[in-house]
């Protein structure tokens, strides 16, 4: 019998004019990508970066969340007048926006009541109907409402939170996937490749990827699969060209 | 008499699974906005990453390309299999597909007669109507069909490129920043900050992100405007605050 394998899928909406000015390198799309994959099964398949406006916040999430089984937004949950995914998702969802109870405890005791001024109570405010996603770096909860997951956009504190998403998302088939470094030039295998990856289409996912060290010119070709077989037999595929053309690897 | 501002915009298009897998970090989007705001006062508005599928790229080049004044694609023009994008940006806009007449020169120079094989020869396939950006890196070309402007995914490459992107924009008013780097919290100055925001938000974006240096939490907060006179104007004001709340500044 045929194991069944289950395609689970998830977009990303990094929110924030600070990395659409180039201002800030986004560093979560890979973060998440990667802790996605290969802990969840679970395939980034679109990723958007948007202004701090609600109306095009609100605007996405209607779209991606349709789109797909899951979308995590970055960015836009701290305590400033230009974080406003939470009442941005509420409005998109069409629920009721406010101080959510178990959040505004979390920080009031982190803060003490003393210093709990108007701006840390603002992360409390969010879709009432949301659940929480811990944060133990810096208390201020992320949260998800319906399927989508929010978390902030400082790396290292999301980071610290990813593994409190686990809890509310269903696992796809693990991708599993190799990578071939070559020294030679993309145009001397793209031919024989491109016949490889004819033949296995519905199974393996083939890409060829330039890559430059030490002066020198290399590609690196990268296959993925959910079917161990498949990506055995493909790769056997690909040695045969290797081993045809005289191709030397690199080790790395 | 007021000078009139004029708003030019842009999206970027990033076309490739190995972003969206988290296998290799993006870094074009922050280098393209950069450029793009420093030498041609254009605003990125949105990012899309997507995978190399035919149908997505036709759709996101058909609504990016209608909803902002220049669209910026990266990735998929290479010799392989998964270098679909030229193809997928003549059927979003059907218009004919083949060998490019200059191109294929370019190319039959670089590579010489004898070297240039079939998937040296699909890097010159392209939308007909296209016109040329110059690659002095490795020959290649990118192209502009209609306000799509297509460069490689190389980092190396494209920047080699994008001076050649000038003689097809149009120029906006340059946006002028500044930066305040704070040794504060964001939850200490949100609310002030949210009024002088207020005040002139039809003029000035005000940001503010934390930062995490030498094991101490700063904010900066950004200011950005396209009228060097409504920044200073912010600039006062938020230095009122900084007065007030007798914050330290760092000088980075």
């Amino acid at each position: 019998m045929k194991k069944k394998f289950k395609k689970v899928n998830a977009a990303i909406l990094i929110i924030g004019n600070e990395i659409l000015s180039g201002r800030t390198q986004d560093k979560n799309v890979a973060f998440i990508s990667n802790w996605l994959n290969l802990n969840c099964g679970i395939i980034v398949s679109e990723v958007r970066i948007i202004p701090d406006v609600e109306k095009t916040i609100v605007k996405n999430i209607k779209s991606l969340s349709k789109k797909f089984n899951y979308v995590f937004t970055t960015g836009g949950i701290g305590p400033t007048h230009d974080d406003i995914t939470a009442q941005s998702i509420a409005k998109a969802f069409n629920v009721k926006y406010g101080y959510h109870n178990e959040a505004f405890k979390i920080l009031e005791k982190y803060y003490g009541k003393k210093s709990f001024n108007d701006g840390r109570k603002k992360m409390a405010k969010m879709p009432l109907i949301s659940k929480l996603i811990y944060n133990p770096s810096s208390a201020a909860p992320g949260f998800i409402t319906k399927n989508v997951l929010s978390l902030p956009g400082v790396p290292s504190i999301l980071n610290s939170m990813i593994e409190n998403c686990k809890q509310y998302l269903v696992k796809g088939s693990k991708v599993y996937s190799k990578t071939i470094n070559l020294y030679t030039v993309e145009s001397n295998i793209s031919k024989e490749l491109g016949l490889v990856q004819n033949k296995f289409k519905k199974y393996v996912d083939i890409g060829s990827y330039p890559f430059f060290r030490l002066g020198k010119i290399g590609v690196s070709v990268v296959t993925r699969s959910t079917s161990k077989i498949h990506l055995l037999k493909v790769n056997k595929n690909i040695n045969k060209i290797i081993k045809q053309k005289k191709i030397k690897i690199l080790n790395i």
